[in-house]
């Protein structure tokens, strides 16, 4: 090993409402200090800060400066915390949500900090949950079918209104003088990184799973002139060698190195996204490892050395998760998101009371009713589909199904039903995975969600395997500090990078043969529901689109 | 017209925890004062009374003398609110809570009030919700369907749990000595009136609804024996002319008298059930006026001209609402619980704080939520199986099913889809006698669900039919009080009373094209899941059994 036991680096996440920043030791994976800096603008959602122009419904917007703050204040915190001198950290590595794109020049400068355009809201970046853009992901994919494209199946058979060419055929309908003076397209996982070094760089990942980049490069001039003549030169936009995970992008220039109180000259990561970077932090980036990313939704991710276009992927991705292996990624829409609505809108006062009581959260308190029932003794199984289908369904029209319900049904039976709900959804991908030729030999959990042990069990018991689990509660954080490492050459690459720095626990949580079986029945019921209400596709009904449709028309 | 302008009669309605006394005018149905009684056991579920004795799950008995004490309450201060004296008042009718049978001897003394059996359970009286005789009733059900009993298609093609035999095979199986020792086996709406008039009479709507009494008299001793050989001559305990509704069962004794503060000698009129003697006070007793007796389930009554074995009505009774007509039951298992069952579980606490605010209920304030949204907008549609489904599926084994929530469905949404969902279920009533060719030609509404207007008005939109109101919110004692009359001699018949002395509003609710045409498209995602969730009968899936079996084999 090159390890130096006594040089440090710092990753950094940038996720929705906030940055962290985590000072690792090389030669263990150590966190020694972090900190935490909050977005002073949050999501923007309703309008532009300083015009206070409005925005329509289902934007969300971020704003640059507060991604430039975490480095000013998350950083040197962090370092300080850690007791760390300066001059001992050799690299840094920062990962982002995405797809979160924004309209630069092509020095870097973002289109919202020009003062002039300060007040179109095209010009500042969109959060990855900015859902304004369906209309143009409906219009990608419908030309892109019937034009034959090839590259559709890489992504399970449909583009998200989450991704770059949505959301930048969105800017081109609704405000192409923006469209025009936008001169470079990027990802703030890469744009943050140009901020660190002063070059541009492109990561594969990012290209990969939220820009159509595939073996064959970028979508076709012709097939962008089908969605629009203006829009054929879109690509001269993002166009740029691709750099890999785990690479050099550059060095802090002395303006980050003032900002974030590191030294001029120290290695910066190439840019990456939260969920794949945590891969590396569960030491989880040999074949056959999926890491799942349990929050407000799941997101799936398993480097193979099978490539297969499984139906309902969100993509795969040559080098995507680490060089050398296919990355693939799959998504849950709604877990942790269903069961806090469920508490917001349908958990009476007295269950609130007596979890105030007992000093527990409403979950906590739901939780432990739940967790005192015999597999099936509520009678209800839920299908999990309260924010559309990602994964393997790819439908955003689908909607939630509860079946079973009696006036004997408690509020911790319809809790319990959502939560094996999410796990018999987990169930149907790895499923996917397995019966298209790609093993998944090893299922490991990460994100907010472990700490509900009883989820956890649930999990374990409906998908009938060991769950191994993070070492860390800041996986990406932990992840982007590994990638640093191997930017700055400690490391010969991410594996071996992660077998020093990562860290999982295996098998902490083991099925229960007689709740297994069990929930091999449930599984049977949730299947069968599954495919009769995903629509006339699985030979089954289109009740759920005729309601959403139905809605639509007379709500708006 | 006999009718007397001095004359009054009284009703008296025996529900399920209180009794009521009305003092109507016999000339127009004028109520002039009334009293109501609470029981003082309510209903017995954990223990006997006196001795203490546990009783098992799903027991529900009551006590004779809760009764009586509503003879000696609430008969003379409904007299004194009125301020008529007794001796203008010509006859007193009751209706009772059915199936309600008791144990007693040959004089009419219930074997509870024998010293020695007080601590036998089965010595009480069976409330109509006892439901621990589901084993005999699929007993009696799985006999009759094997020896083809003719009768069976009268009753939709199940006898239920909650009647007469099903109960009476429960005591000789349980305990077998009470069994013996019963001489006659009675509906407590003739018991009352035993206790009246001093002499024993059978009306022929228990006789029929709840005593399987057909044309072809009762069941068969071979039958009966097929059950159990000791039950080869059951019908000794029950057989008796029986006695046609209207009819005068006898003359007030003098303790009866002593009771009530009547004159001894007074009418008292062939006992009957609390529905069906409502259809007298809605003026509903011609051919085609089907009553809807609307609170926590709801009964359907009406009168025809047409014999049809309708699947899945509770049954068809030649005479059972009105003499020379046959009389149809349906029945929905669930209405207002599934309001209250929703009301109680799944409504978060600012909803409970908002209602206080207003001074409105939770009820209340949900309903004027809900009715600001078009037909559609949440974009749900429930199955209101949530206490099974008796029309037309005469399946208790069926549970709710609710399709189409998202992370925005809140509150008010899902009670709307509730409230729809029994609208959808009557529809599926109405829609199945006129496909057998028995006309439905008013919908009369009575009830406790009347109070809601909004759900009112959903029934209209979803019939797509004018809806009919009852005039009196004493329904069925005033029906009580006309079959008194009729008793009395002051009418011919209950035709000719319920005219002068019933009243409803005609067209008080009427359904608005554009929300009928938006409901009929979701009848249809209703109608389909209907027959999909119903089973293998209907073609459809037996998730809904699995689920039950699964969760009985667990839970107990």
């Amino acid at each position: 090993m090159n390890a130096n036991k006594d040089a440090y680096v710092i990753g950094v996440d940038f996720g929705t409402l906030s940055g962290r920043a985590v000072v690792v030791r090389i030669s263990d994976g150590a966190e020694l200090g972090s900190a935490v800096h909050e977005y002073k603008h949050e999501v923007i959602e309703d309008r532009l800060p300083g015009s206070g122009v409005p925005l329509g419904p289902s934007w969300a917007l971020q704003s640059p400066d507060d991604w430039r703050e975490v480095l000013r204040r998350a950083v040197p915190e962090a370092l300080a915390a850690a007791g760390v001198p300066a001059e001992q950290v050799i690299g840094i590595g920062t990962d982002f949500t995405a797809s979160t794109p924004l309209p630069v020049l092509s020095d870097g400068t973002p289109l919202c900090e020009i003062d002039e355009l300060a007040d179109r809201p095209h010009a500042w970046p969109k959060l990855w949950k900015h859902h304004a853009a369906q209309a143009h992901a409906d219009r990608i994919n419908a030309v892109a079918e019937q034009r034959g494209e090839s590259w559709l199946a890489r992504y399970g058979g449909k583009i998200s209104s989450e991704w770059e060419f949505a959301k930048a055929l969105q800017i081109l309908d609704e405000d192409p003088e923006i469209y025009a003076r936008t001169e470079r397209w990027i990802e703030a996982a890469d744009w943050i990184v140009w901020q660190l070094t002063g070059v541009e760089t492109r990561n594969v990942c990012t290209a990969g799973y939220k820009g159509i980049h595939t073996d064959d490069g970028y979508p076709s001039r012709d097939y962008l002139a089908a969605l629009d003549p203006r829009f054929a030169d879109f690509v001269d936009k993002l166009e740029h060698p691709l750099s890999p995970l785990g690479g050099l992008a550059g060095r802090l220039t002395a303006q980050a190195a003032a900002w974030t109180g590191l030294s001029e000259g120290t290695a910066v990561a190439v840019g990456n996204v939260d969920a794949h970077v945590t891969a590396a932090a569960a030491d989880a980036v040999r074949p056959g490892q999926m890491v799942a990313i349990m929050g407000t939704s799941t997101c799936h991710v398993m480097p193979s050395d099978q490539l297969a276009e499984i139906p309902g992927m969100c993509g795969v991705v040559r080098d995507g998760i680490v060089p050398g292996l296919w990355g693939y990624e799959a998504g849950q829409t709604g877990v942790g998101d269903i069961f806090a609505w469920f508490v917001d809108t349908a958990v009476p006062a007295a269950y609130v009371a007596e979890a105030d009581r007992r000093g527990q959260t409403v979950h906590e308190y739901l939780t432990s009713l739940a967790s005192e029932q015999p597999v099936g003794g509520h009678g209800l199984v839920a299908l999990d589909w309260h924010n559309g289908n990602r994964s393997v369904l790819v439908d955003h029209d689908l909607s939630g199904v509860m079946v079973g319900q009696t006036l004997s049904t408690r509020p911790e039976d319809v809790y319990r039903a959502l939560i094996e709900s999410t796990a018999f959804g987990a169930r149907v991908i790895v499923e996917a995975f397995e019966n298209a030729g790609v093993p998944v030999a090893e299922l490991v959990v990460a994100g907010g969600l472990l700490k509900n042990r009883f989820v956890m069990q649930v999990y374990a018991d409906v998908l009938r395997r060991p769950l191994s689990v993070i070492g860390s509660d800041q996986g990406p954080a932990l992840g982007s500090a590994i990638h640093a490492a191997v930017a700055a050459g400690s490391y010969p690459d991410i594996n071996v990078a992660a077998k020093a720095m990562g860290r999982r626990t295996e098998a902490a949580y083991v099925p229960d043969p007689d709740r297994a079986d069990a929930y091999d029945r449930l599984f049977d019921v949730y299947t069968e529901l599954h495919d009769h209400f995903a629509g006339a596709s699985r030979g089954g009904t289109e009740i759920l689109h005729t309601l959403r449709t139905l809605r639509n028309e007379v709500t708006t």
